[in-house]
Order: C-alpha cells, then structure tokens, then sequence
C-alpha cells in the first residue's frame, strides 16, 4: 500500500531554502510568486493489510525516523484515502 | 494562490537516499516497509488570476528551476484543484 509523507518545517521556523529560491526566481523575473516553503517527500510502500494500518505504520514511521518533531510537522496521505495532519 | 509542487526521480532512475532509508527501517524492525522513494517537495505562493494561470506558472517554474528534468519529475496540485502530472 502507497503512503505519502510531506515533511515541512513548521510555520514558525524560517526556511533559508525557501527564502534562496524565491529570491533566485525574482532574479528570473517571476514577481509574481510571494513565497516558497521547501520540504520533504517520502513514497512508501507498506505491506499492510488496510489503508488504516498502512496509515498507523506510516505515522509511526514519520515520527520517528523522517521527520524531526521539535522543528517539522508531516502529513499522510494513504493512496485511495483522506489526508492526515500532525501538528 | 497555493500551488504544492512534488519532484521525484524518474522511475528508472536509482534512488540511494530512499534505499538507504528502507535499510533503516529494517535495522529498525520495520521489515514490512517494501520500499520508499525520496523526493522534494515546495509549496509556491503565486499571485494569479485563476487556478488555472497558477498551474502554468508553477508548471514553468517547475520545469526550469525546481527539477532537473533529465533525471526527475514533476507533479502540481493547485489548492482545490485536480493534480496534474509531468514525464
């Protein structure tokens, strides 16, 4: 089962990567774009045997090892399923 | 307007970030991760007139700057709009 995780660090925290590339498109011309948050993307493939467990799983997962709490927040998304959001 | 930009490498591409991420999860237990696929992700903030001229823009920006698109792909999701996917 496909689970995705989108890390990104919480609204708080400044994002200098964000903030690089928004500058370099204004470089480019594209004025038109006010702010970039960049993130982490995470395709995973879970054996489990429902899109809850994948979910749980998943959770877990992001929690631990692919997210760093005190700075990021992550969300799941069970392919087929609703989004979920942590704090 | 928000527009969520997701690139991932292309599927024949080999992706040592997320193969050294599934050897962590098995040295950690979690043997029923099959695999996982690294990507980056960017949420772009784009002053547009419609869903539809922000998709173009970020589909440009995507193109030029966020993915190297001899090795990676991309994908757009325009807040409250259907996703579009690039090769």
């Amino acid at each position: 089962m496909k689970v995705r995780v989108f890390v990104t660090l919480k609204p708080s925290v400044f994002d200098p990567q964000g903030h690089t590339i928004v500058e370099a498109l204004h470089t480019l011309g594209y004025r038109d774009v006010q702010d970039v948050r960049q993130g982490k993307y995470f395709e995973l493939e879970i054996d489990a045997g429902s899109p809850d467990a994948a979910r749980a799983r998943a959770d877990e997962i992001a929690r631990t090892l692919l997210a760093n709490p005190v700075i990021e927040g992550y969300r799941l998304e069970v392919a087929g399923a609703a989004a979920g959001v942590a704090p």
